[in-house]
């Protein structure tokens, strides 16, 4: 049994710092969530609240690293121990850059409650954004318990992510094509669009990392890419 | 003298490394030239290559990142050269993901080779390229030789490529709201523009490590942002 298993200074430190991660994982699945909300409903009270949580966030990355940094020194680690701590590292940068977004996405608000009001199409954009959330909820989930068939899945859901962002990128340009009026609004949404869609890269990025640590193997090698929008070309229909 | 300096395991360890990164940088450099290159002159063979080209690019990190960790549990450093071969880590990452960026660039030269011909603004998207492979050529020469002054001077530069992005950007919209029939090139160019924008960033990334490597203090905070497209909508002229 793990509750006889006697802990380890290494795995004392790992463990504050892991709880450190989770902790930012939580805010950045807040900004997520608050950040596409924001935008959708032009609420510019919840972009200023991400816009500020986003120090927060940078605040706890630099503290990790920093302790990483400190466990590396003080505990020397080798092997697996030594691959934990350094996708530590790489799991904070992972979340700081999610939270970027968010502030990035967030940043739109102020522009998108001043302009000519569009139906946008926020079923989607919200479907996406909580997609992406849940996606990294199951990647932190994954990494706590080692699990890789639970990154391996997140990993594949980021395609569902690409084809969501794919529909939007055709739908808005035929929605810019359809009415020139549009076309402002239409381009922050679809820098929102695509920002959710980037922070899923991140997310799978994490869960890439999780299947490593399990696995030794990197699981990315091959993946499929379904962001097929660099092939798209919509035609007018006017 | 540093040429009496007698080289410990881990310097002759680092030199191994930092070569390395210095072939990477090599490519990135290559592969932001011709990524951007290949759009603007819509040349299908030189898009072909930047995409083969970042497979090489990705496992030059592999290898780094591999080294680094070996490094780490052999020689255990602490201090500085903790410092150092971390930042190792963090300057690979961000090579890649400026390969990645030149390689979605170069995804774009396909699509925009087929459809309708616009009058795009090349000068600047070849300028904010070539001052982007600039700044990553002088953000690697800061690192090499420990210089904090040199990097600074990157992050400045920064804001200039921030500040063609704006340009970029407003123009664009001013063009798509004139004639319909050029969204949909200008929206694959817009794209163009703000992952050249977003290669800028990762430079910033860089020549921030190394003023941290270099004075132990981060220069980013408060650093003002100059990518303003965010509170940007331009009105329709007609």
């Amino acid at each position: 049994m793990s509750d006889q298993h006697i802990q380890s200074a290494f795995d004392r430190d790992l463990e504050y710092i892991q709880a450190k991660i989770m902790k930012m994982g939580g805010l950045v699945e807040d900004a997520i969530r608050h950040g596409a909300e924001s935008v959708i409903s032009r609420d510019e009270d919840l972009a200023r609240q991400v816009r500020q949580g986003d120090a927060c966030i940078d605040a706890i990355t630099d503290k990790v690293n920093e302790d990483a940094a400190r466990v590396i020194a003080l505990r020397a680690p080798t092997a697996v121990d030594l691959r934990i701590i350094l996708s530590v590292i790489k799991i904070s940068t992972n979340l700081e850059r999610i939270g970027d977004y968010a502030k990035n996405i967030a940043k739109r608000t102020t522009v998108l409650a001043k302009i000519y009001p569009v139906e946008e199409n926020t079923r989607s954009l919200r479907r996406m954004a909580s997609e992406v959330q849940y996606m990294l909820n199951d990647a932190l989930d994954a990494y706590i318990k080692r699990d890789s068939k639970l990154a391996e899945n997140v990993i594949e859901r980021d395609q569902e992510v690409d084809q969501m962002y794919n529909g939007i990128f055709r739908e808005y340009l035929t929605f810019m094509m359809e009415d020139p009026r549009s076309i402002t609004p239409y381009m922050h949404l679809h820098f929102v669009a695509k920002n959710i869609e980037r922070m899923g890269d991140h997310v799978t990025s994490i869960a890439e990392q999780v299947v490593y640590l399990v696995t030794g193997e990197k699981p990315d090698d091959g993946r499929p890419k379904a962001d097929k929008t660099s092939l798209e070309s919509a035609t007018l229909r006017k």
